[in-house]
């Protein structure tokens, strides 16, 4: 991540296990006080926060599937493995109380890189107001891997469900899609970093370094207007099919009421600046690009008509992130995109196995 | 595990991710009254025990690390992945209440390993009253892994910790060691499995598919009688030190005294039966073997004398599995073995980076 190592590089397998775990300890800092035993013993013990459910997810960063390190740095990496957990929690309207990380190290793996991830794996954390309490560390024969499991907690009347749609609901995402694509475009471009205009480089912050949207999935929750919701993790399209088949619906959206990142069209599919264009086919294909990109971590909510006013007032309370209307939950079955008033086919998300 | 794929093998990469977490949920069947939300949202809801601690701890097995797949089947890499996560519960004095299941697939592991190895996790989970209720699925570019998170809960006043031990308290060890290092031993020399004697077909069994002492520890933690608890997963030898260090004591274990799993001494150290046995060493190298040799998921308590009566009785509960005493904690640091009324020094136990 800092090119190779020289000789003065102490690695992971110089420094020992028992090291290694002080120096988490040392990063996780003091934990807060529903934290009953953290670091250092076989277990992490917590007191549940007071008449709400526990929420639990768990999501892995494998070298070589999900970043490279010669793309991005060991902190960015474990910041990431934060954000993607946080985001699960986002999206069923928990806050965060506390993560476990499960690494597996490559023995070469520099102990200033391992530092970088940690501290990478704290500082997201605590923004959050998450406490890292726990883990395991093991060798890996190949790929480093970062496994992070994050607990919150939501009150029982505030789960938000993927399956509580209903045909007429309206659908609104947080944010826009795309950057998380156009950067993963521009690695594999090899471009310049230094050398990007200013909403490339977003894009690239954005793919590399994503925030989840913890204190809009809270607002949201509380104020019990969403009937349904799902992150974007696997891609806009990815996530209404999955919000439209566990509410038992079809679902329909608005290519042109998507919001794309400002410089994804860059990136992505067809620039409609470009020399050669298809006039049929400006402002579809980035955006198409981008339904199925992934990763982008944003929030897609069903919300019935009779609650959108709570919805956007909700909203407003999480300013400056915007929500868009981008489409409906339909009776008939079916994934739909309409294009200029025309339904077609709504493109499939990224799926770690392609069957 | 059965011999190279045939043609008719159908591979994790042909199924596809959805209908992978499908055959995932259709295993773990109807969760228990106190899931809310099971697998197949963004994450898992649960109700916390009333009035208990929750208890949460993360472990992972990698390929070519703790398994090969040529040595042992998916189904008990599965089973064995849930047993080391349920050791660290028990060791805190835990009722297992529910598992997460990260796992890490090479694209060409078949659907029949995957199957096999998913029922693997789900039949151990269920032995232990805890459900599947969650997880994911991430491709790998190299070996399999399977990290599991495992959650339970524990009465306040009963958390088993590692630091509660003082000087004098009395070192009780559950079962026998030795059998984890035998098993490995066996595997590593290529072993006819059917040719085995009952005694080394066990260790076998044991290594390759412990079972961990989680009645035990409930009971024990019930009693409230052991002053500290820490497993054997990294060696009798390591969980004896790092119990003495998290208390402030140092530690001596009696050789004489450590039981050792029946068959282990064959394949451990100087077979004191065997030709050109150095009677000094008899008995003592298959047990320096089996103290520093880990995977043996039996528990370790201090017991203060004065509670030695109720740990014995609730030992008595926990029949047949035995507690022996093999040692204490002293006021002065160091960790000693005592060999013949000698005492040299505890050797060191299973780490993944030795420093």
């Amino acid at each position: 991540m800092s090119g190779p190592p020289t000789r003065t590089d102490t690695t992971v397998a110089d420094a020992g296990e028992p090291a290694l775990i002080d120096r988490v300890r040392a990063r996780a800092g003091t934990p807060p006080d529903f934290v009953t035993l953290g670091i250092g013993d076989d277990a992490a013990v917590v007191e549940p926060a007071r008449g709400e459910l526990d929420v639990i997810t768990t999501d892995v960063l494998v070298e070589g599937v999900h970043f490279r390190r010669d793309w991005t740095d060991a902190r960015s990496i474990g910041a990431k493995a934060v954000a993607v957990n946080l985001s699960d929690l986002a999206a069923m309207g928990a806050t965060p109380r506390l993560v476990l990380l499960s690494l597996v190290l490559p023995p070469a793996l520099t102990l200033a890189d391992f530092d970088a991830l940690v501290d990478g794996v704290c500082v997201e954390a605590a923004g959050a107001r998450a406490a890292l309490v726990g883990g395991n560390i093991a060798r890996s024969p190949g790929p480093l891997v970062v496994d992070v499991t994050a607990m919150g907690a939501v009150g029982r009347r505030r789960v938000l469900r993927r399956s509580g749609g209903r045909a007429g609901d309206e659908l609104y995402m947080t944010g826009a899609i795309g950057a998380a694509a156009a950067g993963l475009a521009m690695l594999r471009a090899g471009v310049d970093r230094t050398a990007l205009d200013p909403e490339s480089a977003d894009c690239l912050r954005r793919y590399e370094h994503p925030s989840a949207r913890v204190r809009c999935g809270r607002v949201v929750a509380a104020s019990r207007s969403a009937s349904a919701c799902i992150d974007l993790s696997d891609g806009l399209a990815e996530a209404a099919r999955q919000l439209a088949a566990a509410s038992g619906t079809g679902v329909v959206l608005d290519a042109e009421s998507i919001p794309l990142a400002p410089g994804a069209s860059r990136w992505l599919g067809t620039d409609p600046n470009g020399p050669g264009t298809d006039p049929g086919t400006v402002g579809t294909d980035p955006i198409q690009a981008a339904l199925t990109g992934g990763e982008d971590y944003e929030l897609l909510f069903a919300v019935p008509p009779h609650r959108r006013r709570a919805f956007l007032g909700a909203m407003r309370r999480c300013q400056p992130l915007p929500a868009t209307r981008i489409g409906r939950l339909t009776a008939d079955s079916g994934a739909s995109l309409s294009v200029a008033g025309v339904l077609g086919p709504l493109g499939q998300g990224f799926r770690h196995f392609q069957a």
